[in-house]
Order: structure tokens, then sequence, then C-alpha cells
């Protein structure tokens, strides 16, 4: 069906952004129309521009859209949203000075997440995603990536992979879901070594899922005491052979070449970075994998955050999301995040902006959004508000509303 | 009129923080109490303790509050409430690159909020005020240190403080608001000098407004290119002559030796200290003077934290608080900032909650808050959750209720 909204305070349509293909952005590049209007149906966008300049055509359908900002849609990238229980007295812990050993001594960490997972029904499981993909978008976020990697076995990986098919079939088309297959997220100690989880558990379970058709990416946390370069190898040729896109957990705690390795298999993305190299950061900036930086997770770990702006100066493709998860980051709004990090990392607005829209569109492959173009898909936010500054200066609040 | 709650998960009582007041905090000083009970009337806190020892007397009136928790009230003890338009745009062009000089030169910074704020009307700035103050009790803050400062001349200055006066008996008892003479805030350029505009308003106006009892405490931005020491001991020498509290802006810029100014004169409280030296921090850490940080505004501005763990490590009492203002902190939810900047304070639980409950009511000269003990102010703030943990492991939710 045919919509026309005008009247929209700001359409901040990002094309600047997109023609730079979310590169080297300076803040004309969020490319703002005031007083805009703009025409889509259920599959795309028709036209956009000033509300005065709507053609005449449209004119009947025209819904004023007074008091409003609509941006492309906030896409949180990076999430870990299907868990059993929560780590509150794991995070309590830390703060109170208990250490990672005494924790995992304690039967804390993922491993105290992968037991909760694996006690919880499937109908549990599906109900607290439920909640937290509700609450995601309550806050204006359209498109989500979840990963799996909690089940850590056979059964349950193969489980919680399913349970986000259903959700992403659930919640289609209003919010878009993104299923990443994270198997790869930890070893289990019932395991010699992560080479043999990987032969025994990942390895098959893509072989078995794959013709399913439900994977969107594979995903696997690349750190020394993890997942070798040898796994990562392993893993993505295995992906790419399926016709499965690669992503990854790259130079969280160390640098070990993560990104590099990830742009040799041509990866989406490569996430965290903390401790990329400079070289590594060259390399992103020549590459087409984008950059995830996950800020609140630093913040939620007491750590310096990664160096963002050394990658946009470097001219790499740089998205922003949240690392929703229950251990290192329980906070679960993207645009919270962006906002409380924007100064630290020294974003201007358009690449704020583009962070958790355009980049983190491309950090899922999604080319077809991001930017507000005719030909590209509806996919927006709409935030009762003045302008788009109002929206991040307002730390906290939250102005997001649902489309007419 | 006498209440009892009962069955309440955990009341956090920080009984042990009160008994060392305040200082050299460990986890266990959160006092906290499990399925815990409490007696108050509208005067004072009668009885706290487990539900099942409630003395038989108060049975009758106890009204189950299972799946909440019950803390000491949460203060925001620095804020600039009342001002007129916001400052969006300048926050975008900071974030932008626009230099501070070519903001003053466009007409920004705090000059452009002084101009908005003297065009509103009474009406205007008591109305919006009215909202925000309403949004910080929605977060569960119930009492909120306004500070004035906007008005900059003589006549604004006398009516902000009357209309601080007048929110203060609008919202009795169920929010406590302390008034703050802060009309030492910036020097306008009619003004050949600080000291000249100190002697033509600051000083004049104060002894105007002291016979009305409407001023807790005065306050100045001892900065360089603002106030200098000189003018921090005019208005403090005043200030104690007329019995009026002093606090102050220290240390945020420049190392001025603005906290051992401040402990000379027996604050309440130095706020900011982004740059205080190890001296200040010693003296600070033997002094009543609370040592207040406001981690948003350096999150908003990009600066590093002031140095929380060696004032926290060397005895000062450290309170927190969100410096909520149109320009250097937009953000009003100090259970937010403090939940933020935990980890990267390093910050225990204990120094966590005494830092936005009892040190924060004593940085407003509030000895008879902050803590549930027998006898002091029945003055709590309640969360439907299940543990203290919850709500600042849940960035960015809201888990504050009213109190039946």
């Amino acid at each position: 069906m045919l919509k026309a909204l005008i009247d929209l305070n700001e359409i901040v349509t990002l094309k600047g952004a997109h023609s730079k293909e979310g590169r080297h952005l300076v803040a004309d590049d969020l490319s703002i129309i005031k007083d805009g209007a703009i025409v889509y149906d259920e599959s795309k966008i028709l036209w956009v521009g000033e509300t005065t300049r709507l053609p005449e055509q449209y004119r009947n359908l025209a819904q004023s859209m007074k008091g409003h900002v609509l941006t492309p849609e906030v896409v949180d990238s990076h999430t870990h949203i299907v868990f059993g229980g929560d780590r509150a007295q794991e995070y309590a812990d830390r703060l109170n000075g208990v250490s990672y050993e005494e924790i995992a001594k304690r039967g804390g960490g993922i491993l105290y997440t992968m037991k909760q997972t694996n006690e919880a029904s499937q109908e549990e499981l599906f109900q607290t995603a439920c909640e937290r993909i509700e609450r995601l978008h309550s806050y204006g976020i359209g498109t989500i990536e979840i990963k799996s990697g909690y089940g850590l076995n056979f059964e349950k990986e193969f489980e919680v992979t399913l349970l986000i098919d259903r959700l992403k079939k659930k919640y289609a088309p209003r919010i878009q879901i993104f299923n990443t297959y994270l198997a790869a997220h930890d070893v289990p100690k019932s395991f010699q070594s992560s080479a043999d989880y990987m032969a025994k558990v990942v390895i098959p379970l893509l072989e078995k899922l794959a013709p399913l058709k439900v994977i969107d990416a594979v995903d696997i946390f690349h750190e020394k005491n993890y997942f070798t370069a040898d796994d990562v190898e392993l893993l993505f040729n295995k992906a790419q052979s399926l016709g499965i896109a690669c992503k990854t957990h790259a130079d969280e705690l160390n640098d070990n070449d993560g990104a590099a390795l990830a742009i040799k298999h041509g990866a989406l993305s490569a996430d965290h970075l903390l401790k990329i190299s400079s070289s590594g950061i060259k390399a992103l900036a020549g590459s087409q994998t984008v950059a995830t930086l996950l800020p609140g997770t630093a913040f939620f770990l007491g750590k310096p955050l990664a160096p963002g702006r050394a990658l946009l100066d470097g001219g790499a493709k740089v998205a922003i999301a949240s690392d929703y998860n229950p251990g290192s980051c329980h906070c679960d709004n993207v645009l919270l995040v962006a906002s409380m990090s924007a100064a630290q990392l020294k974003l201007n607005q358009a690449e704020l902006w583009s962070g958790i829209t355009l980049n983190a569109s491309a950090a899922l492959g999604f080319k077809n959004q991001g930017a507000i173009i005719p030909g590209m898909k509806p996919r927006f936010s709409l935030f009762k508000t003045e302008s788009l500054s109002h929206i991040t200066y307002n730390w906290g609040r939250n102005f997001a509303v649902s489309l007419p």
C-alpha cells in the first residue's frame, strides 16, 4: 500500500554518506531534507524531497508528521540476545573487585550462561528473546542481528539457531532479524581443544544446518585461549563453500591479526578491535569489511575504547553496535551507547548515524537499506522530536515512535 | 501515618557506609537486609529488619513488596535545571568539529543560554523546570539540587532564585529541592572584570536574598577566565557571615587549588575535579568537604574522567551527580551516569550507591538521610527488580516505582 508522509521536520537521507560508501564522512553527508516528504510502498521508497515539491498524484495520500524526524532504520548489528538466566551477581562481583579467575572458579562467566541456557526450555528462551526484541524495537531499532553461542553443544546450538529463525519469521517484516551462527563462541571444558570442538560440533552442525537455509552468517571468537587462526580458516572456508557469509570477533583481548584474516575471507565485519594494530587498521580501511565498534563493552568492563578515530581517518567503514549480552555488556540500546560514546570516540554526526544505520546494514550485507533514497527498502526509524541533534543530545531519553 | 512494608527482596541500608562516614567502603558496607521489612511515619524510620522479625504491633499494617528493592533515596546533588532554550545545535556543531572559539563567535555557549533564559517568561521557566523535575523523579531521584546561574544579571538571578524556591514549595515533601545560588556562574561581557560583576551583582543580590531565607548554599565557578580565588574568598566570607553554606565548581579546567580553598571555608562540596592535584586529593581526603564527580560531563565533552579512584583510596567522601545542564552535559539521569561510569571509575557497589545517596546527601548538608537506619528521615527509592545489582546491570532501563 502506498504511503506519503509530509511535513517531517527533517528527513536524514544519508545520501552523501551512501555515495561515499560510508567512509571519510563530513557532517554534510547526513544530507538532511528540512520540511521533508516521502512516498513509499511495502517494498521500496518511491520519492523523497521537500514537502512543497511533493508530486500532485501523491497529495491525497499525505499524512502530516510535523514535529517528527525520519532516519534510515537504526540497526543493531551485533547482539547475543538468546540466553538463559542473567549475570547481575557476576557484574556486581566484578565491580567489587572479584577477579576473573575467582569468578570462573565460582562457575561464572560464559560457562554459567551456557549452563543456564541449556537448562532453560525452548519456550523460556523464546519468550525472553521476544521481550528483549520488543524492547530494542521500542528504542527505534528495526533490524537486529542475533548470534547463537550459549548452547555450546550440538543439540542446543541446533535448537538455538532454529529458535532465532522462529524469531525472524515471527517478527518479519516489522522487525528484521539476521541469524548468525556462533557455535564457536567458547570451547566447553569437555573438549580437548578448540580443534576438537570444531571437528565434533561447529563444522558438522554447520553442515547439518546449511541445507535448512536458516543461517545468514557464521561468526567465531578468534582470541588466544579461545579459537585459533586455523579454526577461523576452517570455519570460513566451510562457510564460503556453503555460500554463507562470515563475521568475526577480532583483536579484542589481543592483537592476533584477526582483522586481516577477516578481510582475506571477505568477511562482512570484524568486531571489537580494541587491540587492533596499525597494519590491521590499514587493511580494514582498504577493504569492504566493516569495522564494528562495541563501545558499551569497553564501558561495561572499564577498558579503553577501540581506536575508532584512527579507523575512521584511515577510511574504514565503521559501524557501532551494542554487543548486548549477559556478561560483558548488558546494555540493549545501541542508540544510547552511540550517544554516550560519540564525544569520547570523536565522532561527527554523520559518522555516528552512519555507524548505526548505513554501515551497520553493510555489516549484515544489506546493501539496499541504510539510506533514504528512491529504490531502496522502506526501512526507517521515526522520532518525535524537533531535529536529529535532539535525539542524541538527550541522553537516556527515548523519542522513537511507530510509523503511522 | 504509620506504614509497614514487608517482603522486600532487599533493603539496602548502607548502615556500614554510614558508620564509616562514606569513606573507604567495601562491598559489605551496603549492609543489605534480604527479605526485609521497614516501618516509618512521615518524619522518620521507626524499625528496619528481616520480615520474620517484624514486631507484632506493626503486623496489621504490613504491605507486601515482594519483587522490590528499597534503597536510600537517590539524590542528584548538582544540576542546572532552570534554563531557557536548549543547545542541541551547539552539541551537534561540537561533534562536527566546530571549535569553542567559533561557537562563542556564533553566540553559543553559556551566554546563549543566558540570552534564552532572559528572554523566557517566568512561567515558561517554571513549566520546563517542572517537566525536568518530574522526569528525574520518574527515575527514582527524590532530592534534587538546583543551581541558578543563567540569568547573570541582578533582576533575572533574583527571579530565578525565587523560582527555585517556588519549585521547592510545590514539590515538598515528595521531592526535596535544594536551592543553590550560582549568580557567579560566568562573567557577562558588560562587566569590566569578575570583581566588577561580584561587586555589582553577586554580593549585593546575595545580601538582598539572604533575609528571604530561600538560599540553601552559594556556589561559584572558580576557574581561570571566570572567577578568581579572591572572588571565591569574597563570596564565601559573605555567605558564612550570613549563615549560608558554600559549594564550588573546582579544578575542572585547570588545577587552581580550588579544592583547598573550598576546604578552608568548610564548603559542603567541591565539584568536577578533573584536574585536581595530588595535594588537593589529600586535602579533600582529610576534610568533611564532599568530592563530587560529574562523569557525564566528561563523557559529553570527550574528556578523561576525574581521578575518582585516587580520591576514594585517599579516603575522600565521594558523591556522583549528573551536572544536568544544556551545554556541557545534557543527561538528566544520575543513575544512568553512575551505572555507565562505574567500571571506568573502578567503583565497587558500595561506592557507587553511597555516591548517589549517602554522600550526595552530605554534599547538600543533609546528615539525616542517605541510609536506612531508625531515626533517620524516611526518604527512599523503590525499584521493581530482584536485587540491587540488577538496577545498574541493566543500563538504560528504569525500574523505579512510587512508594505505596
